[in-house]
C-alpha cells in the first residue's frame, strides 16, 4: 500500500504566519467601541492584550515572522502529519482522495496551542505575569495552560460550569501544567457573583466565561486576557497548519477541490483554508470549494444576521461585525462545547458574506455516525467538534461515488476526542439527542443586538 | 534550538521483527504442562492460539518477516518519533542526553497495537472469527479492539471490574471500534459465575480476567485467545520499537548508556531493549545498563522468587518459569493497572536471572512527581505505567548532574495518560497513597506455587 502520511522535517516548519488581511479584495468592517459608536484604536485594547498582538490584529503585512522561541516550541509536535485516508476511502468505496491534517498530536491534543504558545510568548515579552481565559469543553484552556507553563506565566481559566463538572479530566490536564481552574460563573468576579446570586446553579456559557476572564484581566495590573478564536491574530497564528498542508499536498502532487473544517469561533478551519483562499481570491483556483461545518443547534453562519454584536455576554468587549445569534443566546447542550458560541470570526464572516466560502449546519447524531465510520477505518477517534467536518467530508465523498469524480477533499482533523468519549457513549447507546434549530430563543436573543 | 524529533519515513519501518531467542547464550527453561509436569508441545497451545503465533513462540530464527498487511496497518502511526528531551534536560539541569520513543501517537495511545495488529492478522489468516482477551486499565483491550476491527474479527474484552467502573472512557473507546466489553468477573464464564456467587462485588484482577478470556476461547470453536504481554511472540512483535530507535539514534549519532522502561508483563520495555541487548550479549556494549522499573506494590523482579507459576488465577495456563509473586496474589490498587501482574515475561526473567538487565521498584508518589516534571517540560502527559520509567530516568539524569557525566539515557514513552488523569488529580491534590511492599499477602500467595 502506498504512503499514508506525508511528513515534513522540523526544518520545514513555516517561519512566517500568513495574513489574509493583505489580500482581501474588500475592506473589513471596523471594530466599534460600544460607548462611542466609533472605530476603536489600539489604546482601547491595551488593557487586555499586549501591543504586539494588537498590532497583528490590524496588520496588513502579508507575512509575519514567527519568533524563534515560538518556532522552538512548535517543534515539540510540529510539523504535524498530513494523512491520506486510504482506509476510509476504501470503506466509503469512493474515488475521492481524502486527506486530513492531524493536529491531535500536540500535547493538549488539538490545533489550539498554535496560537496559545504565540500569545503566551508575546505577553511574556511585554512583562505580563498572568493570563486569564475562558474555556468550554477545555481544548482552549488546556492549550493556554500548556503555553503559559512553557513561558513561566500564571494561568487562570474560567471553565463553563457544566463542562467543569462533566469533563473533570480536562481540568486535571490544565492543573498538571500548573494552571488554576474555576467553574464559571465563579465567585472570583463581580459578574460571576451577580449571576450566582440570581441562580446558584447557573450552568454558565462561553459568553459568560469570556466576561469573567476579561473582568479579571482589566482589574489586575499584571494580568492580560487571551482569546482562543474569533480574532484576526488568532486566525493568523493558525495559518501554520494551512501552510504546512500546502507543502504536504505539493509533495503528494495534489491540490484540493474541497476544503472542509468545523467552525465554532472559526480559528482551526481558517488556519487551514486561508492560505488556499489566497489562491482563490487571486483567481488561480476559482472552483475551490471551502465548506464550513457548524451545528444545527448553534448555526451562526447559516441562520444568523450579519450584524454588530458583543463577543461576550456581559457586553465588555468591543463590537464585531459578524454572523451572530445574539450575545445573550445560550445554545442547547450539544457535546461539541467548542462550537457553542453565538458569533464567528469576522474574517470568516466577511468571506462568507462575499461568497468565497460556504457553510452547512448539521445534527449531532449524523455527525457521530460519520466519526465512528472514520474511527473504524482510520483508527483515530476525533473530537465532537471535528466530527462535524468528518460528516461533511463523508457526504462529499459519497457524492463522488455517485458521480464517479475523483475529487481531492482535505479537512482539518483539529483534535482527538479522548476527553469526549461520553459523547461517543451516548451516540453508541442510542441516547444522543438532536436539538433542532432553537428559533424562538434566537429570535429573543437577536432583540438584544446593540444598535450601531 | 536543534532538532527535537528524529523522524523516519514510512519506507524505513523495519520489515522484520527481531527474535532474541536466536542470540541468548543460555537456553530458556521449558514451558511445562501443569498436568503432566512435562514440556508442552504446539498441540497443547492450539486451542487458544493460531499456529503461526505458536511457531513464533518457539522460533529461533533471528529475524521474522512482518506480513505486508501488518506493515500497512503500522503505517497508520509508525514510524513513531524519537524525541530528544531538550526542555526536560534543561529543567533538570543535567548534562545527560535524554531520548524517548513516543508510542502515544498510535490510535489506541500506546505501544500495544504493535502486537495486537499482528495477532489479529494471524488469527484472521487461520480462519478465526472472534478473539477474547483481558484488560486492566484498558490499554491492551483497546489495542486489540482496534486490531480486530481492522481485520474484521469480533472482539470480546474481559475488563477488570474495578477499572471497568473507574475508566468508562476506555470501555467506550473499545466499543467505538466495535468490541464487546464486560466487567470481570462476569456472568459469561463458569469461573466468573463462581467468583460472583462467592462475592457479588468482587473487584476482579488481571489474573482472573485472563482465566475468563481463556475459558471463553476454549469453549467456542470459532474463537481464540490473545495475550497482550508476557509471551515470546508478544515481545517479538514489540521489537519494532527498539529497531526503529536504533536507526533514529544512529541518525542522532548516539548510542545509549542506559535504557529504561516500565514493566508489567514486560512487553513495551523488551520491545525497546531487546535489539540493544543483542549488542550487549555479543560483547559489543558491555557497559550498557538496562533498567526495568516496577511498582513497589507489585515487585515481581525485585522481590519474587524465580519459579514455575501459572499465568492466570484459575490455573488454566501452562506453567512459565518467571519471577512471580504467586498467581493468587492480588496487588494493591495502584493507578498503574498495567503493572498489576503477579508474573513477568520469561525472556525478561531469564535475562534478569543472568544479570544482563537490572530492576528497581518505585512508590507511586515519587513516580507522579517525575511525570509532572516531565509534563511541564516536554508537554506530554504520560500513562501512570510509563511514569515509572520517567522516574528512573530522572534519577539517573540527576546522578549525571552530580557526576558531570553526559550519559545517553533512552526510555520507552509507551503511552499517554489521557484516560488516567484521575491518578494525576489524586497526586496533585495530595491524596495519592503509597502502598508498601505487601509482604504478608505475597508470602501467602507464594504458598500456592505449583510443585514442578
Amino acid at each position: 500500500m502506498a504512503e499514508n502520511k506525508i511528513m515534513l522535517g522540523e526544518d520545514q516548519i513555516p517561519t512566517q504566519w500568513y495574513n489574509i488581511l493583505a489580500d482581501l479584495p474588500f475592506s473589513m468592517p471596523p471594530v466599534i467601541h460600544p460607548g462611542t459608536g466609533q472605530p476603536i484604536g489600539p489604546e482601547d485594547l491595551a488593557p487586555i492584550f499586549p501591543m504586539a498582538l494588537i498590532k497583528q490584529e490590524v496588520s496588513t503585512e502579508r507575512y509575519i515572522d514567527i519568533p524563534e522561541e515560538v518556532q522552538d516550541v512548535y517543534k515539540l509536535w510540529r510539523p504535524t502529519p498530513l494523512y491520506r485516508a486510504r482506509r476510509w476511502e476504501k470503506a466509503l468505496d469512493t474515488p475521492a482522495r481524502i486527506y486530513y491534517k492531524w493536529e491531535g498530536v500536540s500535547p493538549p491534543g488539538s490545533h489550539k496551542p498554535n496560537t496559545a504558545v504565540a500569545q503566551a510568548y508575546y505577553n511574556k515579552q511585554e512583562g505580563v505575569k498572568r493570563l486569564t481565559t475562558e474555556t468550554g469543553a477545555g481544548q482552549w484552556g488546556s492549550a493556554l495552560a500548556f503555553g503559559c507553563n512553557l513561558f513561566g506565566l500564571e494561568c487562570k481559566v474560567y471553565m463553563v460550569r457544566v463542562s467543569y463538572h462533566q469533563k473533570p479530566y480536562r481540568r486535571v490536564l490544565m492543573e498538571t501544567w500548573g494552571a488554576t481552574v474555576v467553574p464559571s460563573p465563579s465567585e472570583d468576579t463581580e459578574f460571576g457573583r451577580k449571576l450566582l446570586a440570581e441562580d446558584p446553579d447557573a450552568p454558565g456559557s462561553l459568553g459568560i466565561a469570556i466576561s469573567e476572564a476579561v473582568e479579571d484581566a482589566v482589574s489586575h495590573d499584571d494580568t492580560k486576557y487571551s482569546l482562543g478564536s474569533v480574532l484576526n491574530h488568532v486566525l493568523l497564528h493558525q495559518t501554520i497548519t494551512g501552510q504546512e498542508t500546502k507543502k504536504q499536498l505539493e509533495i503528494a502532487g495534489d491540490y484540493p477541490d474541497i476544503l472542509v473544517g468545523c467552525i465554532g469561533g472559526g480559528s482551526n478551519f481558517a488556519g487551514l483554508f486561508l492560505p488556499f483562499a489566497k489562491d482563490k481570491l487571486e483567481g488561480k483556483t476559482p472552483s475551490l470549494r471551502i465548506i464550513c461545518a457548524e451545528p444545527e443547534a448553534c448555526p451562526s453562519l447559516t441562520r444568523g444576521p450579519y450584524a454588530y454584536d458583543f463577543g461576550d455576554t456581559a457586553m465588555m468587549t468591543p463590537l464585531l461585525k459578524m454572523y451572530t445569534l445574539g450575545h445573550t443566546f445560550v445554545p442547547p447542550p450539544i457535546h461539541s462545547g467548542g462550537l457553542r458560541y453565538h458569533g464567528m470570526a469576522p474574517i470568516i464572516c466577511a468571506l462568507y458574506h462575499h461568497k468565497t466560502i460556504e457553510a452547512v449546519a448539521l445534527h449531532q447524531n449524523a455527525v457521530f455516525e460519520a466519526a465512528v465510520s472514520f474511527a473504524r477505518a482510520e483508527g483515530f477517534v476525533v473530537a465532537p467538534e471535528t466530527a462535524h467536518a468528518v460528516k461533511v467530508v463523508m457526504d462529499e465523498a459519497l457524492k463522488c461515488k455517485e458521480s464517479g469524480e475523483a475529487k481531492v477533499i482535505v479537512f482539518n482533523n483539529s483534535g482527538h476526542g479522548h476527553f469526549d468519549l461520553g459523547a461517543y457513549d451516548a451516540y453508541l447507546s442510542g441516547e444522543l439527542k438532536d436539538y433542532k434549530y432553537p428559533e424562538e430563543k434566537i429570535k429573543e436573543a437577536l432583540k438584544e443586538l446593540p444598535k450601531v
